[in-house]
């Protein structure tokens, strides 16, 4: 077998959180990280110039919506991922295991893979976990991912059946992976069940992959719920690969992530929110559409270094909301986008420093979390 | 009287067409020249970083949209149109004029005014010469435009009216003008008929202002009929102030007006374009939509050097087309309005150096116009 590409350097602990570099063919990425998510090959309303300007490395793109537009033939003509959105840095594409669950209509799960029925056209198609990986492979990422099942976290019978699943698709994905140059992540599911994520860990981490993924949390739990997961799996997880907490990127989760050791995360949640005129700033989310804001000289956060923070106020983003300007999303995107990946920038420095612990307890005590 | 910041030098004749630059208190313009327009104070879908890399030098906004949304006193208090959407160079706005009799409802037109009802919410509101003059006044322009009554082209009698009308508010538009540092343009109207454009150019010029422009034209008249008046205009026009063919931008409007000495352009059109996905090459329009470019590794237009045709294909705009993804329209709009700004350099160029007749010529025979 060849060297791998793929390798993890810890440049810094603090308790249970890590500072490090993970390396890949298409550059370095310093965790711990944030990955903007394309889910459609493109970070919405950003030119890749404008993504880079945020200091994103890793960005993830979805598999499902990929293979079914513009087809993963058709991205493998032109190169590759990267090649055809014009992203020369890492990235990592799902399985298209979720969204199949999530997305899709009538679908069947049987022992082999499922059958799906596509939401854009409502034409049949079948994943399994070899035509996933199949996928990802034409598709280019640097980082691909397990075709697995993740199950609605409560429901202990289904978590049973979906761990097995997961385990078993996870063999089949390691033997049909072909490429050297991707690295594939398996995943430990088992919804909120102690017993199972235990399990799974240990499943996944005898497999010895280059990264363990932690799927099916931030989908309907409570945060006590997924805390206690996270805390319970940091000592079953190899020490030296990368964690990456799936779909996770709420400010407050990356910091309580980060605490209990996880490496890298991925979220819609910047470009989504920005879509809905929300803007991250260190005292939470504003929402940009209010009145309060018609007349403000301020920029969206003061302390930030962003293209929309540097030149333009809320004033005017806010006439830009009103007046549906594209603009609009485009601008608090970037903005959202810069917050995250500097909160990650500023995570890092502190692991790295011995002061996270300090960093995490002060932002999270300014931060006033939002829910929806 | 303070010396105007206004002058306008003449660098370059050939029969008709002119080259020159103007010179505004926020910079030069070399002429010809395409003002892109920011109806909302934001020309669609790019922020102003990207709009300055297409090579733009004026730009448009709208006075009837900005003093509905946000308001002129609002702008105002931002600094001015320049601050507020952060386009540090020269700006045009119009009167309001041409929007309250093409979009708003409900009008009255009186001989001091026009009641109309706002195209937003249904309020109603008021313009006059006197208003149009301090609202563009509060917004602060470089260049403001009379208030001024579009008629429908071939309509003798409205057009006789309009005149009468244009021509009484021009005078009651150069007496209420207060600042020193925008200059007012008169607007020549008339329709197709050629004694009332002559009249109305006679009387125009009379006025001594620092541009003149031509107004009621591409308003559903003929091409032959548009080049007939602007042959009809050229000699009665001020020679040595500047010409803005208002509301003209397709590639061959902008090659037929400069042969008739038209000096300044603006349009919805590249923008407007990009949001159907039709975009300009050398040959024509090609519209992204089509099936034939899912697999193109062209660009747009392989002689274009702006961030779009540098860096991405057909294939993966067409597929952002098809996805209904923003990153389309900022992409077109990027080539769409760098391929209008090349073009007039272009065109400079050759006016600069005795061979636009040519270079007209052969630009025409290779450009097929699609009409919509």
């Amino acid at each position: 077998m060849t060297k791998t590409p793929f390798s993890f350097d810890i440049t810094g602990k603090e308790k249970n959180a890590r500072a490090g570099v993970f390396h890949t063919p298409h550059g370095d990425i310093p965790t711990p990280v944030f990955a903007p998510v394309g889910t459609q090959a493109t970070v919405k309303s950003l030119t890749p110039a404008q993504l880079a300007e945020t200091g994103a490395s890793l960005v993830l793109s979805n598999t499902y919506h990929l293979y079914l537009r513009p087809g993963a033939d058709l991205v493998a003509e032109m190169g590759s991922l990267h090649e055809f959105m014009q992203w020369p840095q890492p990235m990592l594409t799902d399985s298209g295991g979720f969204q199949v669950f999530s997305l899709s209509d009538t679908r069947k799960i049987d022992e082999d893979g499922v059958t799906f029925k596509s939401h854009i056209d409502g034409s049949s198609h079948r994943f399994t976990p070899e035509s996933s990986i199949k996928v990802q492979e034409q598709l280019g990422a640097d980082i691909i991912m397990a075709f697995d099942e993740c199950a609605t976290p409560h429901d202990l019978e289904y978590n049973q059946r979906a761990v097995t699943r997961t385990h078993n698709w996870l063999k089949r994905c390691v033997a049909a992976k072909s490429r050297e140059d991707q690295a594939l992540f398996g995943i430990v599911q088992g919804g909120v069940f102690g017993d199972l994520r235990k399990a799974s860990a240990e499943f996944v981490s005898s497999m010895d992959l280059p990264g363990t993924a932690i799927g099916g949390l931030s989908v309907g739990e409570s945060k006590a719920e997924m805390h206690a997961m996270l805390d319970l799996l940091h000592p079953l997880l190899p020490a030296d690969k990368p964690r990456y907490l799936m779909g996770v990127g709420s400010p407050e989760d990356l910091v309580n992530g980060v605490l209990r050791g996880v490496d890298i995360f991925d979220c819609v949640l910047p470009t989504r929110l920005a879509r809905h005129q929300s803007a991250f700033t260190p005292t939470g989310r504003i929402n940009l559409m209010n009145a309060g804001f018609a007349r403000d000289k301020m920029p969206i956060d003061d302390t930030c270094n962003c293209y929309a923070c540097q030149n333009f106020t809320r004033a005017y983003i806010r006439h830009l909301v009103v007046a549906k300007e594209m603009l609009a999303s485009t601008l608090i995107s970037i903005h959202n986008i810069t917050f995250l990946i500097n909160l990650m920038k500023n995570i890092r420095q502190a692991v790295m420093a011995g002061n996270f612990e300090q960093f995490a307890s002060s932002f999270l005590q300014s931060y006033k979390t939002n829910r929806k």
